[in-house]
């Protein structure tokens, strides 16, 4: 038996291909899914079945794809916004068998509407479910987020409760393969180990103790982010994408060069400290790990975007993650920041303050200065600052106008990363 | 967290890393370690601990070799052969704390006396172990052999079953993650799925749905086969073997030149229809997939061994793999058998015989002519063939003087790699 | 600078990627040409040339594919088939400035009528070429074959003489680049050698020794064999070819199955003794590093294929060959021949002779036993075996029914690989 | 046969392998010479020679470690300082087979009086030399130093000259492969273009121009930097160094724990704007690209260091850089100057200034500032700008008290890496 778990890092989100006995299936594929057909062909298998557990809203699906290259089904659940395009509609209690595996169809909606779970069997372990995939309805140390139809939102989060249920009652002994692990944007409180089972999630699993009203109620009280780029993916995973672009390298650009190409974003993806070093004016700071989180925020459908980076290397990276949540339109990449700073090309710093200062100035409680705090909603619970004005990283895109650009403002976060990215949204904008 | 399995192939031997907040653990770690070196230190973790849940007698361990380079810690259970030269002895409830995990030991005698397993604890999860590192004690489907000391062999067949009973006190939910995988000498009833659950063999695997004196019973009517090097390994694991050569690659020779070398053994590591097609006269034929399994009933401790293969990528295949269990005492390898073969340097070929003739001659009863099965015992119960002959392809090299060499023989088996190993080696002597 | 050689293995065709403050070009690409985007874009180069030396006959050209993904200008010679769809005509003298490098062309008809060669400059070393591009006019230790305008060989013969004077004429400091090195089908004089230069070539090409007639003469005499593909080669590189799949991996098929999908050919990439040993009634010996030269003297435009093959990367390497000269309509891959053979399905053997038994044959006359020689007409110039019948490997396809299918025949060659291609050709029509 | 050149970046050192017909030899191998043999094994070939242009005083020699592992011959020249430990001395004429190669040495002293260089000969191609391997007397674009016998000067020039002449000798077709490429310590006039030949050199290169009187002249007048780490690496290449560690990845630290280890120096090798943005006090910049050239003035023989990085990949280039130079001691690394900093951990930044407020002050002579040029004397033949003080970068740490801690100092250089490294240095010492 091959099973294996491919991880796209950034979105955190996770994909398995499965096979026995010459057969193989694919859950929840990413765009980039050669990885999937290299991996079953060096092993012999055939893919025959590529199984979606929901229309994904964070990430393009490869579906479509994987599809077209092999000839294997792709299986979706039930859609009310409309059938998706390059999918057969599965149902409760279809099963599959691939080799000496069965996989078995459970409808858990919740999340979303078409959302489906995958109780896995193996023919030689009669006595229970050996695993189950659990796509964006149970993660590790957490569930699904349920606010994706604000209209009926009582009615979802019961609808997750039960959903949970039938994944519970696949017994302590199943695995579970969830869609996402710890650092996605689908859920805040996933646990940093990797595996799990659904005995250890009865037990353990916060939102399984509580009963279905509590639950309900917890659910509800919940605020979740949702970036603008969601739609696009929406309409995409319902469409079916077409494959990324076979190179994915950007042209090389210079500085000098970079008004020519008349880009809408100038995205830096070098670290933070680095950015705050020097950088080129008016661009924003997106260090390559947070692109896929954030940048869907500040770019919109068919925008136009430069990279800068540090190294070749880095624009790779900067770009494959782009292509992965469909804001690809890549004009080209720089590399020459630090001897086109040294030339004296326009070039821009920004200054970091240390704590004692911060603290000081919030004591003096400084009339014309502001402590901004970017962080997300559930992370001021853990530690809110008095005397700071709150407003999400996210929302800056939005809602920048909000702030006053005579005062002088201090960005904060937890880890000083999207502090400077909120710093160079602002200073763009003449903060 | 990070958790990875790293598996050897040929052996079917899993060696485990984990770690969290900086610290990391390896898991009965093979000789060339280098790897999990490069793993931990790749995200940060530094190895703190080296577990062995037993003194390895199929392979070497990795243990000494990565204390040496890290300042790790080895844990070992009390081995009564005497102290484990490299290692510290740990009994029974001791807690290592490793970032926000925790590894409890549980002594698990039975496949050996040293035996011991590793309880691991989530401080995030508290309710139940997540899971437990099973060693040659439990396996997916299968349990570890207990005729490692003959003298006293219902004794440990009882003591692996409380063993067991420990390991399945866990709770359902854990997860284990033996030492072995599907392939192993060490157990022949493993099953082809890599992950499971202490409730998935609690339920399924089927030396656990037997009682105390039933499952005894059992364990004493298996055999199992001791391959020669078992000594040495056990040895060489009790002192400390050194670290591998740095560079796998085995001398270049010419067919020609075979002799010259001196070596003990020619073994010829391509497949076995290459070998059948034309081989050097006297060399053994040892397919390289089945060479971690097969070299240590052949070549004997401090013998020289030179290697026939297809391309110097096979032969650093080969190579590695004789590393792996202490036989690596290799004078030098050849690739250029076709070229030879067809410049008439001698070479021989093997007729193969298709089932149809086969049955023909069973059924005439050829008087000067017998059907050799060299299959494993356990396999002979799926299907003896009768008017055949048995002895098992291990032993072939201690009794072979029992064969007629003024007979005929086809040599069967179930795949044709072991069939085509035993004609090698018959013919080699004259047969 | 960057100069990256680009070998295409099987073809011994080279390719070259030269890149020069920022911009870069690409002389002869083959069809796979991710790798030159790929190489040029880590070095933070634009493609902005691709030229070709010539209208490749033996291998699909990447420069259609490679404009299309860059927006390189593609220059090609004067052709008289016609216009080059993807290219821009140029002509002698010429000139590209890359960054400080300045590329010349130069017409040099005589292997084709559109050849140029590329004379490399360097600004900071004004005295003299730094460099050529050779194409197919000029080889280490050879020059390109004049056969391919059968009507007028004789003036094409003198075409080439003229050429090369032109390029002696760059000076004995200038180093050369051709298009293939040993072990092309383009030349059979190549030396092993992989870099010369002008000054080299002068004094020890035994090509360049010769005034025009005896050159005139020598290339007159020579016999050059021209397999059926060349064809569709011309074809597709004057329409230009589109990019290869991205997934160069086979269906996986089993033996029992092959017939089901009706394949025009089943082709056996093993190595010849693993053939001999046991293969696939009715199935083509064609090992795998052999593919590229013999594959298109057998398999003809839109004929389908299957592979058999050791392994799945062996399938891989294969079917990548295949794509590199339009042969790829793989409709899938086997690789459980030796498990096939064991389970008694229809597996066949053929079996080799040594030499002193073919000696004693020829000897004694045997009257229904033939020596097949399957040799290039110029291996026999080194040595015809008195008694042996010659019939060119790649002319087995179309003249096999020259042969008597009632007599013996055993087949010859240097390495042993082109006899046992022939003689599995044979056996499959029943000799 | 088989050519292939190893640089060794940041030294921009290049070594060669070389073979033909099993046989190999390998010219100036470093440290970590493990790719040798890899090369070699891959392709059939044994390593017989090492050979030794000169002993290295820029890197550490491969060849003891080299020899040990393939029992290969180690040639050396002959060395006034006394016998090269693991070598043979070999003598002008002397001719080393190797397959149809053959390889010639030329006592080609002045660089250093050992110093050899080998002409290699084709069988096939009798007329004339096919190359010459010039390691550190001809360069492309440039000769060698010949200032490291300071009080004959002017003797080992001359010798120099009459070593290049010896080497001209072979003639215009001979390609030529140096020790060092564009970018090394050991010359600053080398061409950007890799290959060349004797012609090429012969005809442009500037000091092949000038007669033996201007060529002395031209040579005393360079200056060039001797850097304190030269002195070990003449020690360790006569004695012979040990291999490097197997695996060169540092022991995580956290900020905070530096000082827990005591390091002699605090390395950062991070981007020079990155380091701006924010550094540990009391680090040294010295961006991973110029650790080769630069470590080797500010870290001594048996020092401490403690590395700072973005990544763990970056740490592991520093420690292999550092290895091949000897100073390898490495107490641990640290990447998590980024969240250290959001945390409010000792974090310090530089301000950087652009070109126009250096030219205002220059123009008003701001008494109590300078600007300090660290750029190397040859760079200030190009451009030295008036008013400012020089004093050379790798002077820095054993001059740096001759500058006054009052006044305030910006550094300058040509790209802005080595006055990071400069400012960085005396922020530490409280300028």
């Amino acid at each position: 038996m091959l099973f294996e778990t491919v991880e796209t890092p950034g979105l955190a989100q996770r994909s398995y291909l499965i096979g026995s006995q010459g057969q193989a299936a694919v859950i929840d594929p990413r765009r980039d899914c050669e990885v999937y057909l290299e991996l079953a062909r060096k092993r012999g298998l055939e893919i025959r079945y590529v199984l979606e557990t929901h229309r994904n809203e964070d990430l393009i699906s490869g579906a479509p794809t994987l599809a077209e290259w092999t000839g294997a089904r792709v299986l979706h659940g039930p859609n009310p916004a409309g059938p998706v395009a390059y999918a057969e509609t599965v149902r409760e209690g279809e099963r599959l068998e691939l080799g000496q595996l069965i996989l078995e169809v459970l409808e858990t909606p919740g999340h979303t509407d078409d959302h489906l779970a995958f109780a896995l069997f193996d023919q030689d372990y009669p006595d229970g479910a050996v695993g189950v995939f659990t796509g964006d309805a149970l993660f590790v140390g957490d569930v699904g987020r349920a606010d994706f139809y604000p209209e009926r939102r009582e009615q979802v989060a019961g609808q997750l409760y039960d959903s949970l249920q039938k994944l519970l009652a696949l017994g302590d002994q199943a695995l579970i393969y969830p869609a996402h692990g710890a650092g996605s944007v689908c859920g805040s409180g996933m646990a940093e180990r990797g595996f799990s089972s659904i005995g250890l999630e009865r037990r353990n699993n916060p939102l399984l103790q509580l009963d279905r009203e509590a639950f309900v109620a917890r659910k509800l009280a919940e605020t979740h982010y949702t970036p603008p780029y969601f739609q696009l993916m929406e309409r995409l995973n319902l469409e079916g994408a077409p494959p990324p672009p076979r190179v994915l390298r950007p042209r090389t650009l210079r500085l000098g060069q970079l008004q020519g190409w008349d880009a809408d974003h100038v995205l830096d993806v070098r670290e933070p400290l680095a950015f705050l070093g020097g950088h080129f004016p008016g661009s924003l700071a997106l260090p390559v790990d947070l692109l896929p989180a954030y940048a869907g925020w500040f770019v919109r459908e068919g925008e136009r975007v430069a990279l800068v980076g540090d190294t070749e290397a880095q624009l790779h990276e900067a770009y494959t993650h782009l292509t992965r949540i469909g804001l690809d339109r890549v004009v080209g990449g720089v590399v020459d920041v630090v001897s086109a700073a040294a030339h004296g090309h326009a070039c821009e710093s920004l200054p970091t303050v240390d704590t004692a200062r911060v603290e000081a100035r919030l004591f003096r409680r400084d009339d014309d200065w502001t402590l901004l705090d970017v962080r997300a909603q559930h992370e001021l619970a853990e530690g809110a600052i008095e005397g700071s004005q709150h407003l999400y990283l996210g929302h800056l895109a939005s809602r920048w106008q909000e702030l006053d650009p005579e005062r002088a403002y201090t960005v904060l976060c937890a880890s000083g990363k999207r502090a400077t990215i909120a710093a160079s949204f602002l200073a763009a904008r003449g903060f």
